[in-house]
């Protein structure tokens, strides 16, 4: 039976500093009822990915900032309970920008950004994880940016997160040899390791880690696939290849909070010297890809190829709870919420 | 007739600052005579590069650093006057690492490096200058790491040193509609502008060059081939275009001085959002085609289509100093050494 009230979590301040209760508010307000084209989908789980917080600034970017008083955006995965639109009839699962709310109203124009979760998916959530974002993050800057060769020796910095967790194991799934990796806590080095396979785990807070990443491939990194940025990043730098290959995907270490900017990087000259490149790269760029990555993707978990994690809170009201555990370092593996 | 004696400038001690006549020792020896295989150059014109000052530094790199007690390496241009090779009869006039010496003793295993002027070229010299290693840099650095494409913007920074008047230029010839450069002084910044063609040229040394770069080019910079590093390549890097280049040649302003650590770059997150790269290249990885890019650039200055601009010294003592000012910005175009 559907409930006739629904919570929302809009932005009520921007944050200068750790995202926090305080800048959100809680609303309540009917369930919408859909008009010609539109869906109301009633949400089941959110996802928290670093990028929210760079939504959350008021600046330019790849993505307009939320609006003080717009509900936040999220992406989530929920099932439609009405529907006035053809192809999408009520008991359709989705995954989409859902928003941190309990049910979704989505108009006409966003109808063609919701992903039809797939009846056969044991578990609609890794639509948010390995199957979703974070995991087509991994397979795109991966594979087409980093692009790890037979032999390659590769490091990912926050190797216990959704991201770096799955970015390591593609790059042994297309050949690299050695899979080093960087990670917080001695639990997720462990996991890092035993689960997800990767052949060395590094702290990435020891402050000798320039020379620790040294010891570890002292023949240096012809890939690094970056989550992380600041002093990690140019430690790496220090570390790379020739012809090495840096994919910039996250730079979680600044925030993404304007106020503090980020740790300058020194050794960008070894670029030149060793004729090596840094690249960024958006995930949504790809997305006329990304039915043919998630083939591959489920494939390799069906295979045991691939070990995903998932770290799960549970209730609307602890969402920001869940972002600011992507920035202290608290999730190991996706970041999850169960909407009760 | 020939000298009897060679005079050469060997390394007496590795500078940790600025280079000086203090650093270099000149030595006294006999000319030397060719054995078998091997042949003497007359040196005529030596060049002046930036990355001779890393090879003064005793790190690792991808040249061996110039030990103490060596002939100081270097670019020049020479004539053969000694010669038990028969591929290189006396007469011949060559390009390749010549030294700062009067006379070049080149072994076996250094023939292969030597390149022939051809004898059609009214002014040898300019193998050192736009058709040497500095106008080759610029060649490959733009077309093949830059790559601007019709109507693309391009920011070329030390615009009017012997590599980036080059590159602004060819950035022309390959379709970019504005070419943006930086320089030093006013004097540079006019012939940039009315000799070399650039669209505009901005004072590197403004504290503001961050916010000019942006009002010269509101759009952003679709491609930056850059020579000077630190605080003027974070500045270019604020202002990448999305799907920018930059094109990481050299770093001036660093003085590759291994004492001095480099200006951090702090806007590196903006090449994720603008899906953007930086990227080393070296020039001598596209040795196998020279002479192809010496065809090019030989016809653009036979058409008036490049102008090159050159700065001479004269006499093997003044070497230091024209190293040095390599980094004081006292050249104009190519730093070029006569021998008298």
């Amino acid at each position: 039976m559907l409930k006739t009230r629904n919570r929302s979590l809009v932005l009520r301040e921007r944050p200068t500093g750790e995202v926090g209760d305080e800048h959100f508010e809680m609303v309540e307000g009917p369930v919408p009822t859909p008009r010609a084209g539109e869906v109301v989908i009633r949400n089941e789980w959110l996802s928290f990915d670093p990028a929210q917080r760079g939504w959350m600034n008021d600046v330019r970017s790849y993505a307009p900032p939320v609006a003080i008083g717009e509900v936040m955006r999220a992406y989530g995965v929920g099932m439609i309970v009405a529907s006035e639109h053809a192809d999408l009839p009520v008991g359709t699962r989705v995954q989409g920008q859902l928003g941190w709310q309990e049910y979704a109203h989505i108009p006409p124009g966003g109808i063609g950004e919701l992903t039809i979760v797939p009846p056969e998916i044991a578990h609609p959530e890794t639509m948010l994880g390995v199957l979703g974002l974070t995991g087509l993050t991994a397979y795109f800057g991966m594979l087409m940016v980093g692009i790890p060769g037979v032999g390659d020796t590769v490091l990912v910095t926050a190797a216990a997160g959704a991201t770096g967790s799955i970015a390591g194991q593609i790059a042994r799934i297309n050949g690299a040899s050695r899979v080093v990796g960087t990670a917080g806590t001695a639990e997720k080095r462990a996991w890092v390791c035993e689960v997800a396979g990767f052949d060395e785990c590094l702290d990435h807070y020891d402050d000798d880690v320039r020379r620790q990443l040294r010891r570890a491939a002292p023949g240096g990194y012809d890939v690094v696939f970056d989550n992380v940025g600041g002093s990690l990043l140019d430690a790496a730098l220090f570390n790379i290849a020739e012809r090495g290959r840096i994919a910039l995907c996250g730079s979680i270490s600044t925030g993404y909070r304007p106020e503090r900017p980020a740790i300058g990087l020194h050794y960008y000259q070894l670029l030149t010297t060793r004729r090596s490149r840094m690249e960024g790269f958006l995930v949504t760029d790809f997305a006329d890809q990304f039915d043919r990555a998630r083939g591959d993707l489920s494939r390799w978990v069906d295979e045991g190829k691939i070990q995903a994690s998932q770290d799960v809170l549970t209730g609307l009201e602890r969402a920001p709870t869940g972002l600011a555990r992507l920035f202290s370092g608290g999730n190991l593996g996706k970041q999850l919420l169960r909407l009760s």
